[in-house]
Formats: C-alpha cells, sequence, structure tokens
C-alpha cells in the first residue's frame, strides 16, 4: 500500500528516522556509560520500544497502568511507573506483580509509604519504591535540602511490605531551556541533584542502588553521567518541533508526521483549509513560546520535504489553516483541492495521542507496516 | 457503582444536567420554530444524540465519516457531513448511501463539484450537496457577494451525479466574542448570510430547499430565524468553561468533568498534584483569552461544586498541578493524597475526546451507566 491510498487525516511514522535516532542516543549514552531505560508513554507501541530495547539490558519507564499491562502483556518485565503513587493504582500494581512483573513505584510523601506498605503487607508482596526529587521545580518530588528525603528513607528501608529502591528525577523544565548551553546546564543539575541525593541516603546508612534521571533534552546533552544508573527518555525516538526548536534535533530528524487532505482554498486570505484540524494534530503549541513559532505544524510535501514558511496557522476540530508564517498569504493553486501534505507536530506525544495506529515507512511512500498503538488508563 | 470506586482519570457525564442543557435549546428553538440538527462530533455516543433527537425530525451533522458510519449503524439515517469534501472521502460516502444512508456534503468550489458528481455518475447515484457559506471569515466557504455561488449552485443544479440540496453556514468566531450582545450580532449575520444566499439562488432560477446555521453560542441567542430551516449545535449538550465564560450557559450547567486523584503535594509551592494531565484533559487552552482564565480547567469536589478559585494551573502528560487562580498557594492538606477532584473543561470536544467512554450519573455520585465514545476518522 502506498501513502497516496490513505484515508486522512492518519499518522505516518518513518522507521528508518526512528532507527537513527535511537541509535544516536545508544551511542552516545554508551560513550557516557549509562543504560537507557526508554519511556512508553511517546510510542504506546511494542515495536517502537522493541527496536529501543535492542542491545540494551531492558526495562522501561512507563506514565499509566494501562501501558504497563500492555508492555508487560508483550514480554517486559522490567518496569517503572513513574507517575507519583495514589491508592487507587494499587490493585493493578499488585495484580501486574503478582503475575511475575518487576513494578517499581515512585512516591514523594510519607502518606504515599504508609498505604503502599499497607497494601503490600496485605498481599504478602515487597513492592520497590524510587524516592521521587525535584531538580528544577517543575512540579513534583522532595527537594535535595528538604529532611524529607531521609524521613521517607528511613521509613521504607524499616517498613515491611516495601523497599528502598532508589532516587529519580526528571528535569521537566528543559522543555523551557532557550539554548543547548541552557540544557547542558540543567543536564548538570539534574544529574547532581540525584547523585547528591542518593549519596545523602547512603552517608546515612541506607540502600540507593537505582540512581534514575532523564528527559529527551537532557539526556542529548549530558555531559558527564557518573553515579547515574540509567537515563529516562521518550520523546527522543521521533522527535519533534519542539525539540527541533530547542536544538536537540534537527527538523529533518522528525519521524512522525500527520497526513492531511486539501478540502478548500480562501483565495481572498490565501489560506488552504485542510482535514486535519486539532483531532489530528493535538491543541498543544509547545513551540508557541519559542523563537520559532511554528503554529499547530510545519507544512511538508509528502517526501516529508518542508514547504518554506508554511504552518498551519489555525485549527478547528477537524479542519486546519495552511498560510505562511509571516501572515503573507500563499498561492492556493499549489496545492490542488485533494492532494496530499504531511504536517510535523509541536509535541510527539501529543500528537501521536490522537490516533490509534501508525502507519509505517521505510522513507518513501510505501507502507510497509501498521503498528497499533494504545490509548487511555 | 459509585464514583470512588472509579480507576482515574475517568470522564463523568451527569445526565441529569445534559437533559436539561438538551431541554432548553430544544424550547428555545422551538419557539423560533426552526428544527434542532444535533451535531455529532461533541457527543459521538448515540445514546446521548438519541436524547437530543427525541421529538425532533431527526438528522444530525458530524464531522468525520466514522460518525456517520457509527451513527448510521445505530438507525440514523439523515446525515450531513459538514467538513468540505475531499475526493478520498467518496468511496466511504457511496457505501453509505448505497446502504441506504441519506447523507449529504458541503463543498466550495467548482472542483469539488466535478469530482464528486464524477464518482456519483459512476455508481449511478445522486449525492445531494450543500454550498457552504464564509458568514465571518472564520475559515472556509463561499461569501455572498462572490461570484462563486452563483457559479456553484448552477453547475450543481445542471451536472448529472449532483443535486443542489441548499446553503450551509457555521458562525465558527461566535467562540470568540465578547459579550452575549456580539453573539446576538453575530447570529443575526450568520442568518442573513445564509438567508440572502438562499434567496439569491431561488431569484436566479436556482432551488435552495435547505437553509442551516448554526453554532451553540449563535444557536442560543438567536433572536429571529425566519428563513432558516435548521441549526446545527453540538456543545450545547454538554456546554463547558469556554461556554460559561461567553455567557452562553452558567458554570453549574456544564455536564462533563474529568475525576481525578490527588497523588502529592507541593507544600513550598502551595501546588496539588493529581494524575490528570493534558492526557485526560486535552491541551485545549480555550479561556485564556477570556476574561477568566481556567487554566486547564476549574477544580470542583466531587458532587461537583466549584472549589474557589482553584484551577488546573499546569498539565504535563499524566500530571495536573492545582493552584489557585490568582497564583497564591493553597493549604495542600485540604486534599488528602488519594482523595479524588472533578475538573470542568475549557473545551468539551477537546477533552471528551480523550477519553473512550463516559461513567454516567444522574447528579449523584452513584454510575447509573457507562457509554462509550467512537474515535479516530
Amino acid at each position: 500500500m502506498n501513502l497516496l491510498q490513505l484515508d486522512t487525516p492518519c499518522l505516518i511514522l518513518d522507521k528508518k528516522k526512528t532507527k537513527e535516532n535511537i541509535s544516536n542516543l545508544h551511542s552516545h549514552l554508551r560513550d557516557l556509560e549509562v543504560n537507557l531505560r526508554p519511556h512508553g508513554k511517546t510510542a504506546k507501541n511494542i515495536d517502537i520500544i522493541n527496536m529501543v530495547l535492542a542491545g540494551q539490558p531492558g526495562g522501561i519507564a512507563v506514565s499509566t497502568l494501562k501501558e504497563a499491562e500492555y508492555y508487560f502483556s508483550h514480554g517486559i518485565v522490567d518496569i517503572v511507573y513513574a507517575v507519583g503513587i495514589a491508592p487507587v493504582k494499587l490493585d493493578r500494581i499488585v495484580s501486574l506483580i503478582i503475575k511475575g512483573a518487576a513494578v517499581t513505584i515512585i512516591l514523594d510523601s510519607i502518606e504515599q509509604v504508609n498505604f503502599v506498605a499497607a497494601k503490600a503487607r496485605q498481599h504478602g508482596l515487597i513492592i520497590p519504591v524510587l524516592i521521587e526529587l525535584d531538580c528544577d521545580g517543575h512540579r513534583s518530588g522532595v527537594t535535595l535540602g528538604d529532611s524529607l528525603l531521609l524521613d521517607i528513607g528511613y521509613l521504607l528501608n524499616s517498613e515491611s511490605g516495601v523497599t528502598l529502591a532508589g532516587v529519580l528525577t526528571h528535569a521537566g523544565e528543559s522543555y523551557q531551556c532557550k539554548s543547548v548551553e541552557d540544557i547542558r546546564v540543567l543536564a548538570a543539575v539534574e544529574r547532581d541533584t540525584a547523585v547528591k541525593s542518593a549519596e545523602k541516603l547512603r552517608q546515612n546508612g541506607l540502600p540507593c542502588p537505582i540512581v534514575s534521571v532523564g528527559s529527551t533534552p537532557t539526556a542529548t546533552f549530558a555531559e558527564d553521567l557518573a553515579g547515574i544508573t540509567e537515563i529516562r527518555a521518550g520523546v527522543f525516538m521521533f522527535y519533534d518541533l519542539v525539540m527541533s526548536g530547542l536544538g536537540v534535533c534537527k527538523t529533518e530528524d522528525i519521524a512522525v508526521s500527520v497526513l492531511t487532505s486539501i478540502i478548500g482554498h480562501q483565495k481572498r486570505k490565501g489560506w488552504v483549509i485542510t482535514d486535519a484540524g486539532w483531532m489530528a494534530l493535538s491543541r498543544d503549541r509547545g513551540t508557541a513560546a519559542q523563537k520559532v513559532d511554528q503554529g499547530y505544524g510545519l507544512v511538508c510535501n509528502i517526501d516529508g520535504e518542508p514547504l518554506n514558511d508554511l504552518i498551519v496557522s489555525s485549527t478547528n476540530q477537524e479542519h486546519g489553516i495552511i498560510s505562511s508564517r509571516g501572515g503573507k498569504g500563499l498561492d492556493c493553486e499549489q496545492f490542488e483541492v485533494g492532494s496530499l501534505v504531511c504536517i510535523l507536530p509541536n509535541h510527539a506525544c501529543a500528537t501521536t495521542a490522537m490516533h490509534d495506529r501508525y502507519y509505517v515507512t521505510d522513507g518513501s511512500t510505501e507502507i510497509i507496516d501498521v503498528w497499533h498503538r494504545i490509548s487511555g488508563w
């Protein structure tokens, strides 16, 4: 099957670019002697995660229990559920562990230790726990200076039903960096926070086997990961316009795009109307605060080559409006009604989440596979 | 089952409020003597559309062929596919018509008439077509003053394979109005554009049986719909914060919300962390340009009562941050880790699209039904 025969809008994955993106991060992390723990929340598909895990020690991170259950059903055992634990999640975690999954959870409070330990004891289990650290004020976690770090550590180490597996942090603020140099600085802060927290635990007689950090920007630009045992990243498999705006990748590295049909012209305005609205592209406007605002996505021909300065400037549910980035009208006649273009996404996680499958190419317009995505919780 | 037993995040639908919202618009449109053609793109569920169609002449609008196929499989025959037609859509439209669906399409160019007519003739069919009008510069359509209106009309009337069914317009700019008075003015412009375009066609010997307008804001505040045969609206079934910000509904009329668990506290910052990130709430920031910016949603207790000035101020994929609207910290202790809150959405279409089912209540915390939603194209 060929791209030209697909119903639009739909999601296209360039397998060749995905392989190269994976290989580049593998190579960088090999140089830094740290293991990669891919995050399953971007791909939500086993074929892609298997590409990342090839030649790696194994183990993934997930953002939902649905992902954990799905990946476990496809043979992945070592799973970090990297969102702070709540009581409502525990039955499914227990069920996964009973079935043989090695699920590690994260938390940042004493209350959480208490309800996790109680649940684990009920089932005669021991649940491994990472203490979530806050390295950049992004959202959750314990700061290095907070006495809570040791309080949680002592409790995890003494309480039955739980075990202190280590520490975990995520430099989520790296998405807001303004330069590669800023990302390098933040990567060092992320590492230092994790390594110093691990040292603090160890100095107080507590174990800390796992020291886990990560985000695609900091994984890419980290220069020294001494003391870190694993790095987590997800977006690097596909990249997106936010990442190219940050300097983390080049536009031509972006491996996912949305195929869309031209459905109309507004000649007076120099607009072209497509059938990829926010339902197909997502509402993500992650480049709005960057130097180059890409609207709802950058317009490419079906060979994936960007059409200079054309972006999706506006969306409704099932309509996209293509115009020039500078606000000048475009010559509508260059896009026949019914012809196809591809839209590179602002944020790979958000755009792919709007679709239930990838149409996989190997760099040409030929479809070599269809890979399904999971969704929901 | 009770709300307290649900896995979070998930989507809650208050059936009682939905019924009242539907009944209110029915009553308003009965007074104006115009038929309602509900838009199926918000609910994406037959149970809800059947509630709207009760006591109505029947007929819906849809935004995707998947919706058309789904609703037709549930017995709805009269369907307007209200997105400009592209060649890639025609096989599925033909297939629906052959199975007995009365599908009407829309277009705004001569090229579209040509490829639709050619396809219809191939199959020995006649496809009814509405000319899409541009009443407010929102996105697509022909303006009243454009000679294209008559050109398309003549061609549809003379070409075999197609028939001129009428005109259709959508005042999409009504979402950007700043006052109820502005919406009233726009509703009159929407009506006038449609009625005058219909008159222009008729004065030139062309038929125009259908004169279709609509959007939830203009449907709600239209004062006179003389000459209009049907009004389309979708969001009114649920309403949302954008609609309450516009004055189209009250906050307490909003019938959908996202149930979420508290998963952490950031006491230094006065933040509470939840498991409803943008994956559960959507990236929609429709209230950002309104007088009251509701962030990613307004926080309510599980009885649906807003907790004064608390909003979801920031989201990541599976994390939401609740803080006060004024930027002041909140007292984290009022939300125990593991407790539940409900988030009212900015935009019902976008938030519900992130979920595959509604947990239906009748105004209490008891779950009386689970209704599935379709997605995709």
